[in-house]
Formats: C-alpha cells, structure tokens, sequence
C-alpha cells in the first residue's frame, strides 16, 4: 500500500531533486547510491518501496518542478537524460503541489511568495495556473489559525485522492529567521494559544508541523527552521502518538566535522580553533544572504565541534557566504589548528564541494522511509536514534557521527526486520 | 617499580623526541597533551608513570641525542627551552645507547652505519666515543645468531643495570625494504633456523623481535619492517608468554583517512578514487627516498582504504616524496573523487600539516605503557585491542578508527582498573 | 579564403573540441572565451576568421569525433546541446581523419593503434570504415620514408580538396617517450639521412614535422614530443622559409606556475621547495602511465621554475598520475614552501581544476590563427614571439608568463593589424 | 650620515620586526631576505644603508619592544638567538618611542591608549617608564592641533639629537575606521581649518602625516588609514616638495591576487567569482574584529581584482576573521570560479600561509630607504613608481604586479645609480 511524502517547500531544489531520484530508483534508472537506507546497515528493515512513494507538497512559488530539474541538468548535478526521461513524473508531481504560507519568512522568501511565478505544472496548463494563483493569493490573507487549518486539509485530502495509508510530511523550505518565542510555546495549550491569537513569532515551520501531528503525519525536520522545536509541538506529538524528528539535515560540511572531531578527541590533540567558510549560490544560499537566517544556520553548525571536543576546542567560526557562480556546488574550507605533545602546532584543511541537492535528497527519502517505519511500529515522539541524520539532533546530545550510526543501529534492531 | 623503553632506532628524531617528551611531562614541564594514555578513555588504567620509565636504546649512527634534540628545536618540532632544560637527561639517555644492526637495510641506513659518527653522548666524552665505535666496528662483522646473542645481552644488562621490573622493546628506526622470507619463516623452529645458517633476508628488524621475545621484553613494531610478522616470531611469543604488537604507527594521513573513510561507507556513497601524496624532509624520507623502502610503505597506506570501504572503493593511490626542505613537517594531500545520489561527483580535499616526530612520540609512551601493562596482566601474544594504534595492526582486519577505539575501551575494560 | 587545420591526433579529446568549438564559435553559439586572439592584447590582428577554417588531420585510431565529443558532453567538459547541434560537423569532419604513424610512440599508443577500432564517421559508413582500416594496416608496415611520404600526399590533397590557400599543421597526439637521437639529426641532411635509413629512433612526430614543412604547411608542436626540435628539422624549417613553434601547450599547471614563481622572484623570497602533484584521468593520463613518456613531460614542468628563480629555487619535484575517475578533468596541488625575512618558512598551496580539453583547445585555435598569419607576412623559422603559448619554447629562454605577454606583443606589433 | 625612520605604532609587531631585522641584516647575522631593495632590480640604486638607520616612533602603548620580539620568537615569526643577541639594540630603540595619539582610532586601540602599559624600555627603568605614563596621560587631553604641533617637535627633536640628515615617517599603526571627511578636506587651507577646529572626524592618521610633511619628513602610509590620502594633505606635500607614497602595504594575499589576476585576463578567460578569507590572529586581527576597521581594509583588497579584470569579473568577497590562536600567521583561502572555452567551469583555489609581520618589514625598510632616496633626489609629492609595494597604491590605477615591476623599474632607472 503506497505511502505519502509531503514536502513543504516543494519546487525547491532538494525537493525536486528527492522526486526525482525516488522515481529514477524506482523505475531502475539509477542505482541507489546515498540512500542510507539501501546500505549494509539498513538493508534488512521493511521499508515501504521507493516505487510505492507519491509525492505532493507546499510551495510559496509557483513554478514548474520540470524547469527545476532542468536547471539542475544543466548545472550538473543530475544527468539530464533523467530529466528527460522522468519529465512526466515531475508535471504530475508539480500538479499536486499547493500554495504555501510564509509567516515569520525572510525577505527573500517573501518575496517569492509575492512574484506571481510560473506555472507548477509547466506548459499549456493555463487554468492550474491560475486557479494556483488564486488560491496564494486568498491563502496570503489568512489568520495562523487558519492557515494550520488549511494545511491540515490539504494533507487529508492527499490521502484521500490516493488512498495513502500514509503520509511523512518533511520540511526542506529555506531557512526561517530564528524567532524568539515566548515562555508559553513551551506547552501544548500554550502554543496552540499563540496560534489561536494570530501571534507573529510562531513561523510558517512549527505551523505545518503542528498540522502534521493534528493529522496524525509523522514529521521530520530536514531545516534549521523551529517546525517542532518548541515543547508545544513535542508535547502534542507526544500526546498525539506521532513520531517526528530534526532539525537540519546534516549534509556536508558538517557531516565531514562530526567524522573528523572524534579523531582529535581520541588522540587527545587540542584543537586551538576550527575555523571555516562555505561558499555558495543556490537559492538556500540567497536566503542566508539575509544576517537572520545566517545566523539561525550558522549557530547550529558551530555547535557540533563543542558538543564532541569539549574542553579541548578553543575557539570556532562559522560563515555562509551567498555566491551567486557556484549555484548548487557548495564548496566549505576549513582550517583546524591544533596543538599536540609539547606543544607543536599543526594544521588540517578540508575542501569539500559538493552538490547541495545530491547530498540531501537521498537523506529525505531515508528519513521518509524511517518515519514511516516507526508510525507502523507504534513509535511516539522524538526518535534520537535517528540523530546521524541531522545537524542538531533534538532528544540526544550526541553529535559524534560514529556513534551516531551505532544509535541508528540500535534503533533499527528494535524497528526490527520485515517479516 | 621502574620500567625500560628501549628503542631501537634510538637516536632518530622518533625516539629523540619521545624521551624528551617523557622527561618533560613527568618533572611537570609539559602537559600530557597527545598522549592517549593521558585522555578519558585510558585514563582509569594502573598505568607505569612516565617518570617511571627509563629510557635506552640501539642505533646505528653513533650520534648526540642532545644535538638531535637541538635540530628539532630548530625547526619548530619541540621547544628549544625544554631542549635546554633537560639537556642533562638527553645525555644520560644517550650513553646508554649501544651500536645496533643493519642487515636487510636500505642504502641510506647502511651508509650511515658505516659512517664514523659523533659521539653518542656529545661533548667531551672521547673515550665514551671511542668504545662506541670500537664495538660497532666489532658487532659489524657479527654474524645474524651471534647478533641476535648481542641484542639480548643488552637488554638483559640494561635491566640488570637499573633494577627494571621489566623492559618493552620499541622499534622505530627507519624502514627496512621488505624482504621475501621463505616459508619456513612461519614456524618457530624454521625461522630460527634461517638465523642459525645466517640466510641474509631475515632482515635486522625481526633479529630484535626474536631477542626482545626471548628476554621476556613486551615487544613494539612501530614501523612497516618486518619485525615479528613472521610465523615464527608470532609463535615465539605465544609460546614465551610474551605480549607484542605492530605494525606502524598510524600518526598522520593514515589516522586522517581511518576516521573519514567510514563516513562515505556509512551514506552509502561511492568512492571513485582516493589519491594521496605525501612529502616530508626528514631521515625516514631520506630513506623513503629508496623506491623498495617506499614500497613496503605505502602498501600499508592503500590497504586500508579497501578494508574499509570494500567494493565502494575504486581507485586508490598513494605517494611518498623527499623534499628536504619540509623536514619533519610532513605534509600530505588527499583528493577523495566520490559519486553521490543519481552520480553526482563531488571531491574532498584534505592537507594536514604536521610535525612527523610530534605525532609519533606519544603513541610510542603510550604503546610502552599499554605492553607493560599486558605483560604484568599476563597477556600473551598479539595485542589486536591495540589497532586503533597502527596502520597494518596486526591480528585483525578492522581499520575503521571508531570501531578500533569500540576495541580499544574493550581491551582497558579487560585489563582493568588500578587497585 | 579559407585556411586549413591539420590536427595529428584528430581524433583526441583536444582535438575534438578544437574542432567542436571553432564551429560553435564560428555560427555564433557559443563566444570565443579563452581565445587569447579574442582578448585585447591581439584582437586587432588581421587573423583568419574561425568560421573560415576547415579541419582535417590523421589519427592512429579509427574512432568517431561524434562519440568522441559525447564523451566530453557526459563528463561535463563541453555541452551537451552543442554537440547535438554540431554533429554534422563532426561528423564530416571525421571522415577527413586520415590514418596515422605510431613510429616510437607509447605503449598504449601502439595498442591503439593496432586495435580495429570504430567508424571515423560513425554510424552506418561500412564502406568508409573499412576503407580505412584496410589503408591503416597497409601504413603500419610502411617504412619511415614512406611514412614522410605518405603524409606529405595527404596535406596536398587536403589542400587541393577543398581550396585552402594554406594549411596549418598542428601536432595534438599523446606524448611519445623521448628518445635520444644520434648527433647527426642536427643537421638537415643528417636527419633526412637517418630516415632514409629508417633509423627507429626518429618519432612520428619529427616525420610529421619534417612532412609539414616539405609541404609548406607552418606547423605547431602543442606536445611535449619531438617534433621539428632536433637540428636538423630547424634548419629545414629555415631553409624551406616555413614558420613553425613548440614545444607543449602551457594550459594548466605550468601557466600557473609560470604567473606565480615571478611574484617570489621579484620580493626577493627564497622558494626552498615546490612540489607538484597532477593526476588526471583521459587518454593522455593513461599514454603518461607509461614512465618514459611520464618523464618526458615532467622534465619539461620542472625546468620553468628553475628559468625564473635561479638560484633561489631549492628543490622542485613534478608528478602526473592516471587516475581514471577524474577523466579530463585534472587536478593539480603544488606546495611552495619559501623562506623570507629573517628566515620566516612559510608556504603557498595551489589546487588547479581544469578540464584539460577546454584549456588546450582555444590555444590550438590561436596558434593555427597565429601561424597563418605568420606565413602570409612571410615569417619563416622559430617563431619564440609566441612563446607565451608553450611549456618548454623553442628559441628563447623567458619563461615569465608576463615577460612572454610583452613577446606576444611586440611580435603582434611586427606582424601589424589588418588592412 | 645616518637617517631616521619614524615608526608609527613602533610598539606593533611590523615595526618590532623591521627594526630587529635591519640591526641583525646590519651586524651580518641574517641575510636580506624578503628586501627588494637587495634584489636584482634594485640592487644597483645609492641607498642608504640598513646599518646607517636610527629607528624610533611613536605609540599609543607603553609596552616593551624587547617583549615584542621574545612573543615573535615564540610563535615562530623571528629566531630567538636573534632577539637575545640584539636585546641592547631593542632595549635602546624603545626608550626613543614617544607617547602617540589616538584620534578616531578603533575601540581596541583606544583601549590600548588607556591601559597603563609596561615598561618601554623594559626591566628596572622605573623613572622612564612613570615620565612616558605622566606624558601619555598629557598628550591623552591634548587638542589636534597641539597633538600636531607635538608630533612636529617628537620627529625634529629626534632629527637633532641623532644628527640625522632626513627622517623617513613610516605609519605602521593598526587600521583606524574610516572616517568620512567634509569636502574641505579635500584642499590644505581647508584640511587645516578643520584640524585647527578641533573636528573629530581628522584621523590620527592624517594628523601624522601632516606633521610630517610639514617637518619635511617623507612619509609613507602603510596601512589603509586615511594618512596622506586627503586632497589637503597631497597639496601640502606638493607645495612643501616632500616626496610620500601609500596606501596598505601588499604582503599577502592580495599580492598574491595582483600575481595572478593578470593570468586570467591574458587568457581571455571569465572570472565568475573570487571569494577570499583570511584569518589572523594578532593585535591587527583583533582591531580587524572591529565592523569599521574591517570595512576599511577589505574594501581595498576587493578593488584590486576589479582593477586587473574589469568586465571578466563577476563577483568577488573578501572577509578577514580574527582568530587568535593563528597569531601573526595569516591564512588567507581564496576560491576562484572561472569559465574557459565553450563556458566550461574550472576552480583554483589558493592557500597563503604566511608571517604577516615577516612580510611587511622588509617592505618597510625598502619604502624607509626608497623615500630618503627620492628626497635625496629632490622628488616631491605622490611616488606612483612605487606601487607594486601597496594594496591601493595613490596617483595610479596599475594593479597588475608584473606592471608595476616595469613602473619600478623606470622610476629607479630615472633616480639613478649611485655615483
């Protein structure tokens, strides 16, 4: 029986990316290669199919996953000749997409929600197109309250077209401001208050989360964004036995730092400082352009290296620069320096480029799977086993990538195998 | 109680740098920094303190531990202040050095033991000078049986000398070019044999191993020579109830790609080539410079990234170069050509600079510490828990480093706390 | 009047977008970036339009231009989309590849050389194919001064064909070993002797180059190959009062190499050590595993630096190594470790990535557009004017790349601008 | 004769190093490494000799240049035996530092000016050290135009009691924020009026080199502080006919970038985007902590490649970070993303690892010797012929270091050889 995947940020390009690879996989156009869950470790759970996924989602813009996925071709990082060959699976997908609400967003985000867009579908779809349009802009005037409402319908009635037994709904939409919520966001009744009243500093994030948990979705948090941070929503899935997991999928950068860290740890070598830089030119990174959003990705990512060194690190940096060149090809240096026996100073630098999208969608698929594994299972709330997947792991302090995998594996001895 | 290290190759930068480090951490002079003995995983064990430890050795080259200390100095490896302050002991450490072997050496090594040389002790001492080179010019013409006779009669007097509870064996000098043995090698009586009739390719390295086995010595192979590998040697050290372990330090680039190749295994990513190069100035790549030495070391280099990554792994390649200029600042380059999700190819870049002797000297303390507390546990024979220590550990195929620290913590756990 | 462009090695990668590019840029769809005779320094010149070059050459494969460039698409080296619109170009341009000589060339050459191989104009051309194959072995048993012949046949009919006023010869194939020719290659008839005695040691290239000049076709060595440097092929050259140039197009590596050691030279720094390492992963990477040919390219890299430092380069050290995951994209790291003020070591990494094909083939263009211009103002001889293009010039010692652009102009200056 | 060079900022580690290097090249204990004046170009030139220079200046510090040089030893940057031999030689020049200003400094600075300080001269000298305290709290109240009639009476007074023919001003003070001066400011009566106003917005900068100029030193400025830059003070230096040079001394990365700009733009090749980091970790990195002071000095570095590539350039970023543990070895990273032929996309990337006080004193010392000269000479005002030594070199917009080699050399071949 086939499985929903909802994917708030739907025409951007690790969603389009996820899309089209579970449909390459699926129809043996290409191997599984990223997928966790097509490794040793995992290979033996009773995950749904790739080919049983269908895909839907939210998006601010309206705009054609075909042309996505070509402008991804053309710069590299999925073979045009998949495009191609997939084109129909990405219209159909496209159509399914729904407008989606920017509260609490950064400017450039805003932005793109207010562009009128191209059609989602592409072509000749005139009609969809504009009843798309028509549709943002009456969902650009809603109350919270009834913009959770409104989320809440759309997953519903994706089950219902497709007769999903059902539905993950995963967040990759670019990253929010960091708000500052107030005490109460700490309880269900609290936060669901918050709502009730029209306060601001609840973002779109914990709004789709929070609808996700009303319609019983498991949901996973692939960004920085707050999406079910707060201890109302943890609290309502808890209640409401959903499982979920985040925040921030750990893709590059500093998936290297948490397989590098544990090596100075365990030579106990001092790390005087651990500085680097990532540069790139995707939308992700015209957004972190915006010194809020920055910082709501940034901090995170400096955390690791303290969780794992200790009293051994110095000082760390972090900086995201937006260039616009590199589009998807995210490149990070970074320069460890470190001191060892007697005091003798070396260095160590990283370069790593990789294609932002490439990196992430496999992980999305994984964690889709895996989500929808623990609500057959029965799991509830958080699910720290699943911390090797992400940047800041919510329910576990464990930020060292080797024993991040040993906790994936427990988890999965206890998922147990297929029958 | 005190203990002996014994180290042969004792008037190399390695061992130079280790008795250095070992004088300066226990009159307080330095911290334990690099010492894996000295951080939270080993720290509970009833370890020998390194104040405990008296130092001696073999060389080949007659030579001023104190003038080797000083060129360290010089290049920034050690601090000159300390060189100064604890010049006295390096020229303790450097009368107790007796001339060493040479059979199966590179060119490089048997120039230098037929060089003349400068005092081991330095300074004034020309009578001191003058016995050294009169029984170098002796133990030259000596025979593999009658050489292997010599080496234990120094360790015995060395013991006998200093009222030691016991002496571990530490081989770090150069490497040798690496033989073929005969298959008689592989049982005790065969490869002692082969010493009895004086047959030139059991290489100097495992006469020491035989000689350390057979005076009761807990024994270390540093390097990627032979040393006890044979059958013969291994059998030896069952059957004398003596513990070993080897072979060659894992101190630079072979530490950095143990701890990332197992984060591309763990994604499920394809590794299409690994290629590394490695330059460094100092005596061992002098000796590197010799295409058989260089051989038998970057062998051990490649092999781990196919332990580890299996068929993920393609390609891999390995370079060793001497520029002089660099010294022990041994710097290395890796370029890691990987496939991601739908082929995306990406790269990781790494250059670690370090300083060679800096990196080595205090897993030779704490290899020293770790047999002698094997030896007083009654461990006999290979010590596999000690992996996450070597390139090529012997008595196991895990090279991935957090799985050889999972060993390492077993292995403490085994032998137990102090009381 | 159209002019031609005889490629040897017409059937290479950088042959291949030579060809592909000048038809691109000639119909407009694609601007001449990297063309040095499209920048400010020599866009006045009276050159040949690329749209008014025709091209033609011999290959010692019989292969496709079509899959050839296919390739090139796939591996991200040049559009996909231009070559679709290009592939009747390619496609006749394949069926002018005429069968070459492998006299003295690399192993893998010869293999080349031997094996059937596929259409040169791909497709369903039986006739065509076989036509060439049965011409390719009747050549392999030619001696050498048929060889000469046969070419020099060749380029007449080439330009009889299709009307050329001229035709330039530019040499393109994989790097021969280099072998060492007796003294009397030094002078013209010695060297004409030597053929005539089908002496083994005179490569390809000096035949094709000595056929060029017979046939009044200026001719560029872009290889590290012999070509017209022995004596006696300068001498013809001057004699015959053809123009001609070499050796080895300076594309990556080298270039920079020769931007940067002028910067050390001028502060007066100290280079102790410059170390490089390339690895690269097409068909020249494959020729260059063979260590003769391997060195004959690398001896050629070392000796710029040493051109520009003098005395104050220590030790330079040059590696390319195969490496087939990276195909044309090559990667080089060089570490100069420099010495300044009060002895101050400090060090500069470089990692070059470039698609090999696409730095060489605007040169290839510049030089045939060069050389035409040449021989229509009646240049005759070396032409080290141009010795800003080339890794080892022949005629002059300046290996300043900012010093070779002052050559470039002042000999633009002599050659005079268009009327 | 002897002449004087007056040290702005004589405490920091620039001048620290240019001082201890002049007397150890002066005694013939270190080379002239790293000096241009000892290269080939201007080797030839009657420049005063390093051993004829008296050094003093003036600083906002009350700190020891003797300490200075032992924290240098230890992180490497100068030999220690060379600090302990030229001891006296430090010890005599910091007792000639006088109390400086801080007008429009960074906060750091200003903080520095407020610290009571150490010793100048170090050690016992308690009278010296209360007398520099008693009149750095003086000059603390001082109004600009007596801090300029004070600077004026510091530089003759130093004139007098060392019987010096010239004293060079050399500004080598940390980088002030960069102040917007009225239009005025822009003619000397006007710069003048606002000095003699009191108006806050004059920098120390520009009162230094006013004071100068109006004694008749030659000045050079350094750093990117405004200094010499305002009209007013240009117009001063013509009608005073005192010959000065500025802005920014190039020593690291953005020598590097004027290397290698040119090479790009030789080859017709598209710089799509040049991003650039540095990290450094000394007292100029911590004022570069400052917003201001950062924006001063990356704005200049980023002009550069703009100058050298005009319309080939796309974007280009430059951050510098603070980060102490590197001390004054300076990292910079740069990525360069450009485009060749057919729009093929390539990377270089750059890593600079240098001594920044290493690399800037011997530029010192060569601007101290190049301005005594061009006073010799009689030149007057701005010395564009000097700008392969600056980062934004005043009266030219020649970027391209090989270009500014050739504007050297014409200005040298017109000051003449000595006689």
């Amino acid at each position: 029986m086939p499985t929903g995947v909802w994917l708030i940020g739907a025409l951007g390009d690790v969603a389009t990316t996820t899309v089209l690879g579970a449909r390459a996989v699926a129809r043996g156009f290409a191997p599984p290669t990223g997928l966790v869950t097509a490794g040793d470790l995992l290979g033996g759970l009773d995950l749904v199919a790739l080919g049983d996924l269908v895909f839907a989602g939210h998006d601010v813009r309206q705009a054609g996953a075909l042309e996505g996925a070509r402008g991804l071709a053309a710069a590299g990082v999925v073979p045009g000749a998949l495009v191609d060959a997939l084109a129909g699976d990405l219209e159909a997908y496209a159509a399914r997409v729904r407008p989606g609400f920017a509260f609490g967003a950064s400017r450039v985000v805003r932005e793109l929600a207010e562009a009128p867009g191209e059609a989602p579908g592409g072509g000749p779809g005139g009609a969809e197109q504009a009843a798309f349009a028509a549709e943002a802009t009456r969902r650009a005037g809603l109350a919270p309250a009834d913009a959770l409402a409104a989320i809440g319908d759309d997953l519903r009635a994706f089950r219902a077209a497709h007769g999903l037994e059902r539905v993950v709904v995963v967040h990759v939409a670019s990253t929010e401001p960091r708000p500052t919520l107030p005490p109460e966001a700490e309880t269900e009744a609290g936060l669901r208050g918050l709502v009730a009243r029209g306060d601001e500093r609840v973002p779109a994030s914990t709004l789709y989360a929070l609808a996700a948990l009303d319609a019983g979705c498991p949901y996973v948090n692939f960004t920085p964004s707050l999406g079910a941070s707060p201890g109302g929503a943890r609290a309502a899935a808890e209640r409401l036995g959903v499982p979920h997991m985040g925040n921030d999928g750990k893709t590059g950068q500093t998936l290297l730092r948490t397989a590098l860290a544990p090596m100075f740890r365990d030579r106990n070598l001092n790390v005087l400082s651990w500085s680097g830089f990532n540069v790139l030119g995707n939308r992700d990174g015209a957004v972190l352009d915006d010194p809020l959003a920055n910082a709501a990705k940034t901090t995170g990512k400096d955390k690791v290296l303290g969780a794992i060194l200790g009293p051994r690190l110095g000082t760390s940096l972090t900086r995201i620069d937006y260039v616009p060149s590199l589009g998807d090809w995210k490149t990070a240096w970074d320069l460890v320096h470190f001191e060892g026996f007697l005091g003798a100073r070396m260095t160590l630098e990283t370069t790593w480029r990789g294609a932002d999208s490439a990196l992430a969608a496999p992980l999305v698929l994984d964690l889709a799977r895996l989500l929808d594994l623990a609500a057959r299972r029965g799991r509830r709330g958080l699910q720290p086993g699943l911390a090797a997947f992400f940047k800041t792991p919510l329910g576990t302090d464990e930020q060292d990538l080797a024993a991040q995998m040993r906790l994936l594996a427990a988890w999965a001895a206890e998922a147990g195998p297929g029958t």
